[in-house]
């Protein structure tokens, strides 16, 4: 059998499964260091009352001859998708089709297969550093290129930087596609709508397609900045959304998520002729895909109840404590951090060495796991995130641990 | 943006939308009509008692700081990937090492998505009728060629029907990939050890893997029938298998399947060197996938429990009885009927019209959904489907109103 070569180019292995290596390593070596986890994005919060409510009596649903589903909607259930349209779009004046909202298992698998319905040839963008889900996915299918010292060599690179205020440049040659993820993974820095409309505008001009990661988009804190590339003027003809409930509302082991394709964002075939991706991505669902477990969108539909969204605020605030103290803490120790206003990451730069050695280094020294930024791609050398996403007593005992790197 | 000009070749739509869509309007036409369903092969029953106390107490657990998980191993807990090597596979005496086992939403997601490993121009064959999702995935990527008139013309078609009894011939060219479903959906007829020996001697003679899907397998009644794959010698070189709980315990709304891959499984890479599948798909997994809900992944386990597997066990037995019930009601009425002895599927031979004609006939003299042959492929033409995952009391009716055929 003949397989697909594009799998031999990728470099070493997952960022993540990397980290866990070293880490797995260290505590071999280390049995009783007293590790604190700022690394992997994971939250660490229960699921709040009203979800569990909701998923006990989704379960108690699957029991009962009466009440039993079996394969739901390939595009997810009118209870949940109408919820999100109305309590994530439409307060912001933005008015979705019953049809342009898809639910899925999550974010990583929707931006991952996104790419399978661009043409094999096709141009990529992406911000620099940035989640490693949007060059994996394409490096597999073949659009990358090759990976020669740090990048590929097909991929278009838009580097952020405390230079340039992490606000990425445009593309300087044509693309077919660019990845924006705001508030951003792994800067934790945001973008207002002006500064987005310069893409949309710029998308237009240039027959490319934005897809838009808004993961993160529950740590906003500040007015102007959006949570939907909808609330920017034109972005309906030219911008793909995928969000999650996994930071929104502690989904990471419970899986839930969606994605928003607007009816007008098209594509051009072999032909020149227009083609909508939302049938595209209906014929891609409803081939490879077969639903969301039943319970598990009954309990993303919980969240936006009255109970529900008072509860996960009430999380997400403990989170965005958390991002103040790190945020705050390495200030006052004299290293740079950026992001962790609008975002639970945050975004160091690295004290006089590369990001790997100070993986190790923190590691050693505080017993802390953070993640290098050059993991996220060249220009996150001389970077590293943390998270806010361990609890309040471990978030503060890492970073008065900070002080041990002096 | 250029787009993936493959999905333009692609005929009609989905099988099951087009059966959904002709049902509708039926049903608007004829609004009183008791129509009863024997069409998709979506499960009725509730899950049973077992997996319900399983996953309200992980339900409970996700609600609780101290027991809560976020984000699972990418390729499934240990509890469920050990419960899945010590029942499915340690009885028949085959050994499975742990990261051989990877558990997932779907096993339409696995037999959809495994095709992303194989190179561009690797040749597929697949029994002829199929499940879609083996052509429709493969054509998405490229590997199907054209769509001329009722097949395509870059696929190997292994043709199976009354006068070859249900057995498919091997590929007469050089293929890298074939697909194989056994118990088989659409037949419901099954492979012998010795019958499935000839194609795993052929594909190690032939540098071929298989894909054997045995989503299936519980409903295997007579003992001479391999439940795997790896039953039959020299399989763990060349072939990986795909199961699924969602008709083996009713999970197609709760969502829980895994595929195998031994280490042995190799395929050939640009250079002609060895490469092994795992990996790959770890890697694949590992980039676009982020593992199965956590209370789902607890029902499934509970499945294992010895209550478990008695009250799943009743649960297949009464489909097994309501697939007597139509088999012999055919036979009864003169029209030839396959399957449904080790299957849940009936797969009769339409008595003088072709297969859609027989749907919008059966429709509208008996109420009742059945799936045209020629939904599976061009040898399916002339057959139809009838699944027996309606209610014993619904099952019966189905047959006694088969009269108004005549």
């Amino acid at each position: 059998m003949r397989i697909n070569s594009e799998y031999e180019k990728m470099p070493g292995s997952y960022l993540f499964a990397e980290v866990a290596r070293r880490l797995k390593v260290y505590k071999e070596q280390h049995p009783d260091a007293d590790i604190i986890r700022l690394g992997i994005g994971d939250v660490t919060q229960p699921l709040v009352p009203k979800v569990i409510e909701a998923m006990h009596k989704a379960v108690d649903e699957m029991g009962n001859a009466d009440t039993f589903r079996g394969y739901g909607p390939d595009f997810g259930y009118d209870f949940l998708v109408n919820a999100i349209r109305d309590n994530d779009y439409a307060p912001l004046g933005i008015a979705l089709d019953y049809d342009e909202v898809f639910i899925s298992d999550g974010a990583k698998c929707d931006v991952g297969n996104i790419q399978e319905l661009f043409s094999q040839d096709a141009m990529i963008a992406i911000t620099d550093p940035v989640y490693p889900v949007y060059v994996d996915s394409n490096a597999m299918a073949g659009r990358a290129g090759n990976y020669i010292q740090d990048r590929w060599d097909r991929l278009v690179y838009l580097p952020c930087n405390a230079e340039n205020g992490f606000i990425p440049p445009l593309p300087e040659s044509k693309v077919d596609v660019i990845y924006l993820c705001y508030p951003n993974n792994p800067t934790g820095t945001v973008l207002t709508k002006a500064q987005l409309k310069v893409f949309v505008d710029w998308a237009k001009e240039n027959d490319a397609i934005i897809i838009f990661d808004a993961a993160y988009k529950a740590f906003i804190t500040q007015k102007e900045i959006p949570h939907s590339i909808y609330e920017v003027e034109g972005a309906r003809d030219v911008a793909i959304e995928c969000c999650s409930y996994s930071k929104t509302a502690g989904f990471t082991g419970t899986r839930c998520a969606y994605t928003i394709i607007p009816h007008e964002v098209c594509g051009k075939n072999a032909k020149g002729e227009k083609v909508e991706i939302n049938a595209m991505w209906k014929r891609r669902m409803a081939t490879k895909f077969n639903g969301v477990s039943y319970p598990v969108q009954r309990a993303a539909e919980a969240i936006y109840t009255p109970e529900g969204k008072a509860q996960v605020e009430q999380v997400i605030d403990g989170y965005l404590a958390n991002a103040r103290v790190i945020r705050e803490g390495l200030l006052a120790r004299g290293i740079q951090a950026y992001g962790g206003e609008n975002s639970p990451y945050i975004w160091l730069k690295v004290p006089g060495m590369d990001s790997w050695s100070f993986f190790d280094t923190l590691l050693d020294r505080c017993h802390v796991v953070g993640t290098p930024g050059a993991g996220f791609g060249p220009s996150g050398e001389g970077y590293f995130r943390l998270t806010a996403f361990n609890t309040a007593e471990a978030t503060r005992e890492a970073v008065a641990r900070f002080d041990r790197l002096k």
